[in-house]
């Protein structure tokens, strides 16, 4: 059978037994160790920024300092991105004990410096490296030095580690192969003690999406995306997972169709990493940007910003701060959605590429998100049928036709409340307060979120009003929903069980 | 050379030998030791229920109880289902030696209650774990703890084991891998001397049906089948073995189309399991899951109920309860069904869809059985001619043509004498003796079958009439069989040799 | 760079040197072991009988006896058929020292008594196992007692070990796995001391072509062959080497084209076996047949009958028994052909197949075979151009056009001289002397020939008349040969430089 | 992510600091050892002369001294040309010791005496060897004799190694299985402490591109050319990377296809190796040969004349003697270009081909190369937009847009130059001194280069005529380069910032 997740509570049982494989959670719940994340970690997708689409090997020091200020001024920060990660190029070698040594010029103050800074500022710091002789950028590599690397990051504050697949001496070929090499980095990092994320970034090779939950908390899925919507290029030659030659320079589409497959191995405290996005790098429009964040928050894909911060343009940022669409990514059902329908169509673009998809993904209150994608070079008139939305509800294997088919829902557009560009030129003018201090059920601003205050989890729970977009309609039961779709666009909807009034799933489903 | 079974005797020759690796059978027969299925058990494919399909984790005593009771009330037990399989999230930890630990709320009386209970009722008991760190429920898994995992089926009165794939710590990619992970839970099964079932469940993962057969007694070939006729799903990506990636939401002609190029694997004692039936769960219309109920009879797969046996609608008790086809199934033969030929036709259905085939098997008796499927979007007339049936024969590798060919042919429908819906709601009713106390030669009933008074093989051998459908027509020496089959359905039919009476096949063949 | 055989001699070199890893041959020429044959056996392709394809398991002494004498009796021993192969369900298991019991029943004299038979009837004796638990057939495999079965076949005088694939426990996924299996056979047979031809039957699986040669002497390449000349079948799903499933049911287009891409891993000492000939077994037109021949010997296929010898049709007798066809096979060059067009025609026969093809090879005298295969539903108009047929030629690296376009080149049918129907059933009436008993260079028959009394090596050196068929007509230089080829056959012609009389190659070639 | 190669300098760090893995060079760089070249060598590709293509195993002392003074006479060796590879078919067998022993009749001085004579002309000696147990010419192979081999080579001057795959004993499958055969001779030629460039032929098996960096100095990506344009041939079945059967018989375009989704994989110190060059061989037209040598270079694939050198023609020797084009592929950027786009046209040529692509890379000094390639049947008209040419310079990941799009660009044919035939005949007749002693920035020759006298690198950077081809037009901002492109031919230009004069890229890209 496919991977799934018992909600059951064991509370009872757990009072009346000594489990060595088990333990209690505060809250009663017999927890499996592992079960849920292997280290605790990481139980909804990781959100941050990453210097490396925008940056590559150009780092130092004040490029992250000066990049997390802008994340604290520019609300980013409270809402959720809180990891600001090193990618490539620190270390200049080892010293004689084995340990990195990192450049003494683009970063004289040494790693923990930047780490105590950054948790002074409400943030985390996340560093790379490879699970080979070198890095990609030619720097040492871990391979073989795993525990003075792990030890290294510990000592320097480290939250986060990703962990890349150059120059990794053949040991590849078979997911046992693949397994072992990352797995002593896994080891490394628990023997430190200190709780550290730990990102894969194999790319998709030897399928980490069937074997890296027991030892990491993400994995890349597919080579590293470039910022183009749909151009293929012949060094992304894979189109579907598994793939047998990651490469790079994959565009979002190519990466969204990978994950079709694999979807079902999206799980709280792992990951499937569509790679960071590229909103802001200037390869795409704003359609196809808005398309590109919907769907990495639809699929629970990490969301890691890969762009210049302190330069975002008015309408980027309000791409990045759409709290709906980040509650969408944060649900705590942990899963990424399902693609219901995808067809070729007539009307192609200049790359000769045209199609229109139907995603679809339940959530843990009991809301249902859709995605209509329209790759035409026009903008198309589709449909999303309840039937087609609740296909895997039919499909469950009871002889009872499917609950929901027989309610009406209430449509939700996430996009309708977006950021206009003169708030978001204000606070990139640093002239706005851009998170109130506190949230509660009654906070009324759409375009403003703050997670320290109350959680995405906790938002969503009591309906908080930036998380669920505008109600644009609504379907009636057994009926369809119908939108107008720009060429390169997505409609991206929350189905709410109407007379729901926004309180929860009714108890019959 | 593909593998095949030699049905010498060998009486004569043990008599004189002191054999140590091959020993002499009851009947005189010289037997080699796993030769026909590895433990000696299931020399014909197992048929049950199994909870998943239906109830997911939702399981308790109460449920499986309740099932056991109501397949002894609407006679199918009687007619074979006889393992009652609990499946995933049974467990809530392990104890301080490491031995399995049930969920006291769901299971209060612990696993042995519900052995005995299954055994007085003259049914079987069978459970689940993953050859991985977790079950895909996120249980604890077998991988490292098989002795003790073994020791509590032995002790707790288990007859079979279903044994899952996730979470296998990467352990995969070549078979020898995956044999080797499978081979340790099957020394630690025969280690405690209690006789169980042991059937994987990998998928089709690294070609179980390439190497299974010396150390198991079932595998299945395929990702999760779901209640679904023919739609094409993303979670499924893969329409031929050997597949890089089973997935799941696989649909019965998927299915179905993975099994063509692999039929000579299926052979007495290791069966490819094809998944547990969806009759039942509502996704298929009637003439769909007669299709599918008749194909997994026709390819030898487990006939493992997955649906809601308590609240089971008439029509679909009378589709689990037609004795032909579970004769079919259930054949001394063992073996699995060829596709002749399988053809793209052009009315095709709402996905797209349509494809016709004709398939065929030779049964212990002489008896073949073939089944047209027309997958097109209406009824359609069919031919199936003896050259095509008897292609096989035509092509043994002798210079003589089939002597099949020269014969006329007696066409028995096995659906013709379906119990009607009015005498299935009188079992569900349980208003209705089910089933004989005894089958005799001359027992009338064709909607009733005891195995337990005589087993299949034994009413084959007395062509009991419940086994043999009914005569509609005869096909002459050279002849063909055309046959109107509608829109996404089956027509099964079993040929006897005219003249032959029922009494077995004629010597010269 | 791809594989190529040196002909250069070392004799002085030999002389002056004293080599521990190369020795001196007869004719002073220096030999490096292994290199023209791991253990020196099988410098031209085996010919033979395999009683598999038409008789399967059902065997016996007198099954092989009586075939035996009929080899001798219609000369098919004289014409090279030497190997008697007993295949599959001899042994009824191992006694108590782990060594094999043959089945008393059919052999009741044993083994030994069945080669000494043989081998004074000038014939050789082959004997079948399985690297598995189980044969094919599920008697015990070799698998783990290697070195009691080499013993075995050499104290049993047994000349040639076919050694199977089934059962082997999930050993292979990669060459190294495959390798080593099959090595430990091989050092085992060696070990013996016994000159025992070792053919590995491993269906293609993990590239045996790729590193068998080292260990064996000839491989299969393919699925099992059945009888038929093009029909796909689903069992034999894979139509290019390499394949991830083999299957069998494979037909005699399919196994051919599967040897297009590794033909250059065919030569002296390993061949490429595309199974055993189906001539005789009734599933093919004559024309077909002719093809399945001629191409078999065209690739330097081994060569063994696979029919019932005794009942052998005189049509039959004179298809195996064309000592032009086979002397093409034996040329000491020892490679196979090349394809070096195929396409795809309109003229589709009932499986909806039309191929038409054309094959070359350069032979030890400087002779060059091709072949003209018109796979279409009716007679067709083919051509060979000098620039197609000699194009390896011309592409062999140097700025020199190809010498041989300059030539005019006589064309020798091979198939014009074939035994008339009258003559064969002649000799299958054991009522005529089948071979001369002498071989000269003046011999005449066109329709005999003796490997006895003179090689084909020998006698193509010497143009023995029986080995070129007959002169048909010419190409100039620059020319194409044209031939009207009929439905399912093909043409196999012999080119010879014009004036060179069959007296060798011209020296500037 | 994608390899990359940082360009920073750690100077002052590196005085600051105690670095056991890496060093200070002596231009105050930092290097990490291995970083750029696993052992120092080969950091531009290889260039010289192979004697398979066009000579086999017909090897002997003179021919390679003969070509050598040719190389020298014809200016050759001072364009880059200076590796002299003897290949296979120069062992007789080993001796006592587990020595290689060289022919004594077509080596009759001994490897020694070649490399001194080879050394004392300037030019370095290369030697071949397989790992596995023969060689494809079946001579002794390597495999378990890396030792004795690695000493043999360093003991008799060789420079160079050029490493097989032939006979490897099933030790593949993974490249894990390759990585390690492979690294045993890596191991032993660093042991000798003689530096050899070692370059792998595996055919691109296992993906020597992923994994050989650290182990070696190029691996070969395709299975063997063979010297066809476009042909399609059944022996190299494989149209793309990774492949699973290399084969051979590969034409240009086929292995150039081969290498776009693998560009990425060549760098400084590794390059991808394409083959040796056919040029000079016969079987192509000279425009087909233009495009082959200017495709090799772009790629920076070794270029290694596989002809007669002795015999060249005058305008085969003017294509290998074209300064500006070696100068793309000896520039230090050590990069292959990338694949912009690649379409199938209509006016297919004799075997049905039709294919268009324009190729472009980035070189050292901010210049841009492209490459247009018409496969068509006639002239075609073909369009580069600088829009398609810095497309990786638009996408690389910040908002700005490309600078390059915003200026003018002069554009130089790199074949414009190309030596007359006349002044080859010259040259070949050894009538003509072939190249300056000394080349300085004033230098004005178009058709001769000294690397003696002046680096690829250093000439660059000044400026030196001979390598910058002829200024014949421009490219004004946002605009289009149009030429007209002959049937199976390449327009290579070179695009140089107009106003940049040649001095280098402007600051600001």
């Amino acid at each position: 059978m496919a991977p799934t997740v018992s909600k059951r509570s064991f509370a009872a049982a757990a009072l009346l037994l000594k489990l060595t494989a088990a333990y209690l959670a505060d809250d009663g719940t017999v927890v499996i160790p592992g079960a849920a994340s292997y280290n605790g970690l990481n139980l909804v997708p990781q959100m941050g920024w990453d210097n490396w689409n925008a940056f590559g090997c150009s780092v130092n020091e004040s490029l992250l300092l000066d990049t997390a200020q802008a994340m604290v001024d520019y609300g980013l920060r409270d809402l959720g991105y809180n990891y600001v990660i090193l990618d490539d190029c620190w270390s200049i070698g080892r010293n004689a004990s084995g340990y990195q040594v990192p450049d003494p010029v683009t970063f004289p103050n040494g790693m923990k410096y930047i780490a105590d800074h950054l948790h002074s500022m409400g943030l985390k710091f996340g560093m790379y490296s490879s699970a080979g002789l070198f890095t990609c950028g030619k720097r040492p590599g871990s391979l073989g030095y795993e525990t003075q690397d792990a030890e290294f990051f510990a000592a320097n504050g480290v939250d986060y580690l990703k962990y890349d697949n150059c120059f990794n001496q053949g040991q590849s070929g078979t997911p046992k192969l693949s397994f072992d090499r990352y797995n002593v980095m896994s080891q490394a990092l628990n023997a430190t003690g200190r709780p550290i994320v730990y990102s894969l970034c194999n790319w998709g090779d030897d399928n980490p999406y069937d074997w890296a939950y027991t030892i990491s908390n993400a994995g890349r899925m597919s080579g590293d995306i470039y910022d183009s919507f749909n151009r293929p290029d012949d060094r992304c030659p894979c189109t579907v997972n598994p793939c047998n030659w990651p490469g790079f320079h994959c565009s979002v589409l190519n990466i969204l169709n990978k994950m079709a497959p694999i979807q079902s191995r999206t799980m709280s405290g792992y990951f499937n990493d569509m790679d960071m996005l590229e909103v802001g790098n200037g390869g795409q429009t704003d359609n196809e940007y808005v398309t590109h964040f919907s769907m990495w928050a639809m699929m629970s894909s990490p969301l890691l910003m890969g762009t210049d911060v302190v330069g975002l343009s008015p309408a980027n940022l309000a791409i990045y701060s759409n709290p709906a669409v980040i509650a969408l990514n944060q649900d705590p059902s942990a899963a990424a959605g399902s693609r219901i329908w995808r067809h070729e169509c007539n009307d192609t673009d200049q790359y000769g590429q045209c199609e229109q998809s139907l995603w679809m993904r339940g959530l843990k209150n009991g809301d249902t998100v859709i995605a209509l994608i329209n790759g035409a070079n026009s903008t198309q008139t589709m449909n999303a049928s309840l039937s087609d939305i609740f296909l895997d509800a039919r499909t469950a294997g009871t002889s009872k036709p499917a609950a929901q088919l027989e309610e009406m829902w209430d449509v939700y557009d996430l996009w309708a409340n977006r950021m206009s560009n003169e708030e978001a030129a204000a606070i990139l003018a640093r002239n706005s307060t851009t998170a109130p201090a506190v949230i509660t059920a009654n906070s009324t601003s759409t375009t403003r979120y703050n997670t320290t205050a109350m959680s995405y989890a906790d938002g969503l729970k009591a309906n908080a009003t930036a998380l669920f977009g505008k109600k644009v309609g609504s379907v009636p039961a057994h009926g369809t929903w119908t939108a107008s779709i720009p060429r390169h666009s997505t409609g991206l909807y929350r189905l709410r069980m109407a007379g729901s009034g926004g309180m929860g799933k009714r108890d019959e489903l």
